[in-house]
């Protein structure tokens, strides 16, 4: 056995990054599908592509669910997929900051000021010291979130155990941008819940901006001569505005979150809002009955997604902008890609523009192929593909009763929604040779 | 009146080319609708918004209508619905050729070849000795045409004008791809008919197709010696490949068709496939009870289009061609953009890549527009979006039926899809200077 696994490693090591980790993805995939086809870890007969749905969903942080979290699993179920969402939200977290950090013009700076002075990281970045700040990153926010979902559920008539089971598997879940929950209906039974609403959206927030963005502004509130970067800034402020922006839409839009009266009627529209960018996933109203408008703007936020150095998928907001500033210079025909007049280098423009194209190719076939395999509506069946491709876990109902091919293509695109993006990223990273001649008014942007 | 023609034509030179296209097109939109107004060109009332939807769904040659052209119009009426879809088309055709022969690296071949053997045009290209060449194409095209639907309305019981009237309009509407026709249901009528759907089919693939492509081949079979250009060859085969991948597809899927007996079931199938590529519009089947699968089929067609040259909407195949070869290079990570092994110039790989995502967001929120406005399912809205952006025609029904609003976006719509891809064109063609020293395999491609 023990042969096998250095067999295995040797092969790995022999790899391209990107194949790397195709394979490291795969393995996770296939321990966590064999896991959960424990006779401990279900409560009856599940089938194997159902099995390989949840450890899907759990690895890539979707959430997407084709049986039931708690009526299907054992405790024991439970807690294998929340492992596996909490690998797959660290190892994430790890690549993209890894891969941002590396390919940025910023990342003297970066290392100088968040690396070395927040966790004293040596001067060359390497995977390891790196993975380890942002598990202790991860796991302080979880241990906040633990205590305040504790607090949250107080009016819940649970023992102990299950109060912090409760609270723990849901901290994990919303830092991981998992999705996953315990309850049958999500959270619409807290949609009027201030201190639940604040915990879940903390939480998505915190892992969907990533290490990198939150320590910049944390540095910059503690230690106040720090300067936060561009990037940092860029994405804090484009969230900011499109959460605005969504929760305003739905606020005045969508029926069934009209009829809600003052204070819930606001969560309920920024939840909505904020579940999509941050590709969290969980649900404070029910997402079957949004009128269509509504249902364009979610998956438009959930195609958009948050930041390139968190947990989020979806195609994140600096891809976005790099894509706008794209289009803006070939129609004004001029060379340079400027953004607020500032020009983002070709190699980050040609990354995103290529995400930008792949992801629709990806949505447009995956919806294609749901259209011959499932008896259902294209709005329902286009929520659900952009909810699978932004590893988001939204679903308007379609989920658990999908056809054997539908489970499989569903199974495809949330695996090429979390990698697709790492793939691209990795791919420029090789490509992508900073040029430091380059003028001082360029500023570099992640994609 | 005449100072103002003169002020206005001085206006119109000092403009660039683009804002002269939109100008031009906006004048004679605008003339149109004035004329569809007169008493005597309609048979009842119509609302200024249904004559200028109407009009502009002529000038764009699209075909969409919101009132019946029979119904509601008088032959006068109908005559100047033909010759704004005539103008339009010949004036597409046009400017389309004219941007490709004058951005194209072929421009001496083609011009030697082409345009002096066949057409007699001196050595500088220029506008009106070229416009003339493509006027005699069309008329040549649209006599031929004439003369065949005289023949296959030999059943109809209508009088020598009544049919000639019908044979001369069904021509120029198939050969600009217009798809207006004077049948209330199309040419459902005609599904099993197969010298209509040849005649069809002939001038709807040879006008979309459009003079260079067209006398490109001519030339190779007339005379043995001339060799068909890279662009040609690949429009060509680009065409006939999607074009029978389509009718394969529609074929083995759409029940509405399955049910059709032997040449009929191929000749629907061919029809639904060559209507929606060549971008002509015209239907022998009722679009509004296709099933899913063939609808997203339907709309993928008709979002690629054909030939840039042409008077097709649409992407063009050309188009597809230099995203795919960009996709390709991005995820090998070499910085050639090939396409089976040939190059394809940089500045025609820009102009691919923004058109088609300028395509998707432009799709994207009139769609998102038409949810707020239409009380309408997400597939009929995105097949009648998809259908007014490639200039098509088609619809599932729901174009009748539309609020104010909803005329207003599809009227946008239809105008952005035709001046778009010439706006992108004519920017590029600006920018675009090309390179003598490029490599000896470099092909260019238009786009
Ligand atoms: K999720
Ligand atoms: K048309």
């Amino acid at each position: 056995m023990k042969n096998y696994v250095k067999k295995y490693y040797k092969f790995l090591i022999g790899l391209t990054p990107q194949r790397n980790l195709v394979y490291g993805f795969l393995l996770y995939n296939v321990i966590g599908a064999l896991l959960l086809c424990l006779p401990f870890s279900r409560k009856g007969d599940i089938s194997f592509i159902d099995t390989l749905f949840t450890s899907t969903s759990a690895i890539s942080t979707t959430g997407l669910m084709t049986v039931g979290l708690t009526d299907q699993f054992t405790v024991f179920g439970q807690f294998v997929v929340m492992l596996l969402f909490q690998i797959g939200g660290i190892g994430y977290m790890t690549f993209t900051t890894y891969i941002l950090l590396n390919t940025s013009h910023h990342t003297a700076k970066w290392r100088e000021r968040i690396l070395n002075a927040a966790f004293a990281i040596p001067e060359t970045i390497q995977l390891r010291p790196f993975l380890k700040s942002v598990i202790i990153f991860t796991i302080l926010f979880e241990i906040v979130g633990t205590i305040l979902f504790y607090i949250g559920f107080a009016d819940q008539e649970w023992g102990f155990w299950e109060r912090l089971w409760n609270s723990i598997f849901h901290s994990v879940s919303a830092f991981c941008t998992a999705g996953f929950s315990l309850f049958n209906s999500g959270f619409v039974d807290f949609v009027d819940d201030g201190l639940i609403n604040f915990t879940v959206s903390f939480l998505a927030i915190a892992g969907s901006l990533g290490f990198i963005i939150f320590s910049d502004f944390y540095l910059k509130f503690a230690r106040k001569k720090h300067e936060v970067s561009y990037t940092s800034k860029l994405i804090l402020s484009g969230f900011l505005i499109l959460l605005s922006l969504g929760t305003v839409a739905i606020y005045f839009t969508e029926p069934s979150i009209m009829i809600l009266e003052g204070k819930t009627r606001f969560y309920a529209s920024f939840f909505q809002s904020m579940t999509a960018m941050t590709t969290v996933g969980f649900n404070t109203i029910d997402n079957g009955v949004m009128i269509l408008p509504v249902t364009m703007i979610t998956i438009l936020l959930m195609y958009i997604g948050a930041s390139p150095s968190g947990t989020s998928g979806g195609l994140k907001i600096t891809t976005l902008v790099a894509t706008v500033a794209y289009l803006r210079s070939k129609l004004k025909n001029c060379k340079d890609f400027l953004f607020f007049n500032t020009k983002i280098p070709d190699g980050r423009v040609d990354a995103a523009v290529s995400t930008f194209i792949f992801y629709l190719i990806v949505s447009f076939f995956g919806v294609l192929l749901l259209t011959f395999s499932e008896a259902d509506t294209l709005d329902r069946i286009a929520f659900e593909v952009l909810s699978a491709l932004g590893t988001v876990g939204l679903s308007m109902g379609i989920t658990g009763g999908l056809t054997f091919f539908g489970k499989a293509v569903i199974i495809c695109i949330m695996f090429i929604g979390r990698l697709g993006v790492l793939t691209f990223g990795l791919a420029i990273s090789r490509a992508y040779v900073p040029d430091e001649q380059e003028a001082e008014d360029e500023e570099d942007i992640a994609v």
